[in-house]
């Protein structure tokens, strides 16, 4: 069989460079890029079996980068991606780094140091430059950082046209918007997806943000309850913000869903938490997870280091908070 | 005092050998290994040292077990750890272990081959045994294991009481019960309290199981509220399941509270995103979660072994689910 040392051989490169060459990570001057590319076209060298042969052992662990690990979207999140790793025997070695470029940039330093397998990211504040160096496989999860990384999402903005749709057909034409964190794509997508659809159908754009916090959008609602007291319904960028407005509207005694239609977004628990219950476009978080986890273990056992990009597919649930309005 | 070097030179073999060897990582060959091992005996070298000993420095990492990391108790406890174990420039390995002891064993033997300095434990399916043989500071939060093992908790027995007070003070004598899983610790010494303080007060003992789950609490409450509709007050053994309780209530067109009264314990978020928000016995679990890093440093750096218990206490939180029953 040829291994990846007579690749190095007959490039006249070290094995390390011929690693990279593969790995599509780290620099490699281009002259030898096409050298070694030569080498495994002659040789008919199949990367597949890199990790096996050079390497021969794996640690079994992955790490996972999570924001904020109260944040029930990423607490379901990694359930999912568990259930996958640990039928595979992998640990996962989990940090909520808190949106903070520190700490995050500290806890990838710690899982290379600690020989992790496999990293599956989730971060808005990290760029593809810190990923770039990192020299074990990646998944992207929530949002893309660049076209080489494997990435799990879902169609941020066609599905926000889905749930605000809902609230249209269910008869109503002033609807406001909770808008989550400028600096969260998502977040910036979900809205845009709003203001372009009301605008298109001649219908008021009226927008505030609720910072993806629950209190925080509680008051954003109230205040805009106070000032247009007309709104037929709340189109919340996420769930977290979705029930801050349900607790809006309740303190102010408007019954939901016969005074207000509220609609969020992502599908956690707390949806159902709460009465009346939250209509939300759902994100299919326990599928998002299990495939992410199964492109990592796939790039980490097989060596596949072809980008994916999974684009998964939301749901609309219906459920108390949107009935009944296209009576009135 | 025997060190790795003295090993090293009798086995006739480089340091970093001997550190392979004692870590049972990377090629070693077989004649070698029998070899190097030979010399540990023969000098009788600790490799419990090893840590300090030889390479001087910490892994500035620390372990921490979690049962489910999507409840928040679990989640707000792990954000509350992380705050110290941050400040102090230490990476937190987080696993969360479903309660499934077997997953527990093996997160616990990863965090040992990567050298974590500590780790913080809530397991209510780990053993005293399985500790034990950890060869590194340990701290238990949430339950005792064994008097050698510093632990931070609150008094789940004395705490209960209170808060069944609570719903005495306020005019109840029919007080239902809904009860955690048998096997947790702190869920029976909350229903012991339960039946104890109504008993010495000749009152109604009336009890459900709720399984700390929402959904199972609001099946259970149902049935409860329909075989028992003279039922004043609801005393949930935890505030996911007070919240399976008021969701039942609301939809069987109870109000909360001038129909019942609702109690949970705990004093997660979750009792103040739902409508009428609900009183609770508050776990100060910030400051649990800081304590118990803060015993675990301490252990880490300046090799502090002495257990300490740390008993904090809880705080009646009175909310609008107890509110205005005095005067029924």
């Amino acid at each position: 069989m040829v291994t990846i040392r007579d690749v190095a051989k007959e490039a006249q490169v070290s094995v390390a460079t011929v690693s990279r060459v593969l790995n599509k990570r780290g620099y490699v001057h281009e002259h030898t890029r096409v050298r070694v590319e030569g080498a495994i076209h002659k040789l008919s060298y199949r990367p597949n079996n890199v990790a096996r042969t050079l390497f021969k052992k794996q640690s079994k662990m992955i790490g996972f980068l999570v924001p904020d690990i109260t944040n029930p979207y990423f607490a379901q999140l990694v359930r999912a991606v568990e259930q996958v790793t640990n039928e595979a025997e992998f640990t996962t070695f989990l940090c909520s780094s808190e949106e903070d470029l520190q700490k995050e940039l500290r806890h990838l330093e710690k899982m290379q140091e600690n020989h992790v397998d496999g990293v599956i990211v989730i971060s808005n504040t990290l760029e593809w430059e810190h990923l770039q160096s990192l020299d074990i496989p990646i998944v992207a999860l929530d949002r893309t950082f660049h076209e080489e990384v494997p990435t799990v999402r879902i169609d941020n903005y066609e599905e926000s046209l889905r749930a605000i749709q809902h609230l249209l057909d269910e008869g109503c034409t002033r609807i406001a918007h909770i808008q989550g964190p400028a600096h969260i794509a998502n977040s910036t997508l979900r809205f845009q997806a709003y203001t372009d659809l009301m605008q298109a159908k001649g219908l008021p754009v009226l927008s505030t943000k609720g910072e993806y916090d629950l209190k925080v959008s509680e008051q954003a609602v109230s205040r805009l309850l106070e000032d247009h007291p007309d709104t037929e319904a709340i189109y919340a960028g996420n769930d977290v913000m979705a029930v801050g407005a349900l607790k809006a509207a309740q303190r102010m005694g408007k019954r939901v869903p016969e005074d207000l239609l509220i609609m969020g977004f992502d599908g956690i628990d707390w949806t159902e938490m709460v009465t009346p219950e939250i209509s939300t476009m759902a994100q299919p978080i326990e599928e998002m997870g299990r495939q992410a986890a199964k492109l990592l273990l796939q790039q980490i056992e097989e060596g596949v280091t072809a980008p994916a990009k999974t684009v998964l597919h939301a749901s609309l649930l219906t459920r108390q908070s949107t009935r009944g309005k296209v009576n009135r």
